[in-house]
């Protein structure tokens, strides 16, 4: 995909402020998109997210930053819309491990179909989001077979796929990535990940906790690739 | 499939509190389901929608009846949303037609996905949805085709799909059928069609406003049918 042909275009990207979704957000501004960015307010344990993806927004330039709520707390059944305690640990999760209480059901479905709404108003028909299959929580929507399978109903989904015979597009560029790579990648793209939150239960102040699975796998990812995490960790 | 095997399943119905998915509601009551009724508040326009949702559940049974909020008068797009004028004629829609400006992109998707969500949290696998391929008005995520898209995405995404070897079903009694054999259908299984709403621009007063492609489609579905529809219209 080379740079000049995706200048007019606009890109959607999904971005939680955290350090995959803004590597992407990097990534495809470097491909030369338009970047429109589309994050989500649910329940409550999440705010410093939303302050972290609009510094991320303003850093990398996009053309436009929403945030839509959903109403996933009254639906029930995840640790991180406020019904369970965050479990910590000093184990890096692993993805033969089962499925943990912070899933979210249904999540990652959700997120894209929203997506999908604002980039069909756009008239857009790349959405990125940064799904991984290599250090993540062995959640089923982050796998490859998930985002083909959302791909295809996005475009019987659509006005874009069924009457202009376009097509819409789940790029997900970190899909194979480790985490130390991913933020190789970010640097090499001048990302300040001094902008990103990625822990699932900060402190009052804003700070990670650095013992929920999110955390570890920032840290160790860092560790991985020689760098030093910009953030400051309660512990 | 028979009653008595599902006497003890749970069947999620996604209830606009309108003809179609009231005459869904119905059928999964008669297959034996225990009824979860899910209903969306979205835009401005649709209010009077909610009570009719509300009073179907209460009348057929459901066990229970949620409203979950989305946002998408803040993504734009549609007639429906708030944004544009819902338009009026004396023509029924015809499948063939291009998709009107009452299309909400991507709603059944984002529907759908809400209901996946609540659907995993009470770890049931029936979705009803009252979508229709013959009397409709040419939207493109109401064919067998999305649908079966969407099953297989779903059955991809989620905790029953892939941990516990379940199947998802996206349920769609009414795909084959004409607006008439609805009706026929909802009738014998003693529907009330006096408790449901359809129209996309009701007066102030809650009566449906008798020109709008869905009153169109209703009045002519009640005409075929060789029934009274005894709802009151304001023209």
């Amino acid at each position: 995909m080379g740079v000049a042909e995706n200048e007019t275009k606009g890109a959607l990207v999904l971005s939680s402020g955290g350090l995959d979704s803004t590597t992407v957000m990097a990534i495809a501004g470097s491909q030369g998109f338009r970047i429109y960015s589309l994050s989500f307010r649910y329940g409550q344990r999440h705010a410093v997210e939303l302050d972290a993806a609009r510094r991320v927004a303003q850093a990398l330039g996009a053309v436009a930053h929403r945030v839509v709520d959903i109403d996933l707390a009254g639906l029930g059944g995840s640790a991180l819309t406020g019904h369970m305690d965050v479990p910590k640990t000093d184990r890096v999760p692993a993805p033969e491990d089962s499925i943990p209480v912070t899933y979210v059901p249904a999540r990652n479905t959700i997120f894209l179909s929203y997506a999908l709404a604002w980039a069909e108003v756009l008239d857009i028909c790349d959405i990125f989001i940064g799904v991984n299959s290599i250090d993540y929580s062995g959640y089923p929507d982050c796998r490859p077979e998930y985002i083909e399978a959302f791909e295809h109903m996005a475009n019987l989904a659509t006005r874009m796929g069924v009457e202009e015979g376009r097509q819409v597009r789940i790029r997900v560029p970190l899909i194979h990535m480790t985490k130390a790579q991913i933020i190789e990648k970010g640097i090499a793209l001048g990302v300040d990940y001094g902008l990103t939150h990625s822990c699932y239960d900060p402190a009052p102040d804003g700070r990670a906790c650095g013992r929920c699975d999110s955390c570890l796998i920032r840290k160790q990812g860092f560790v991985k690739a020689g760098r030093v995490d910009p953030i400051t960790y309660k512990e």
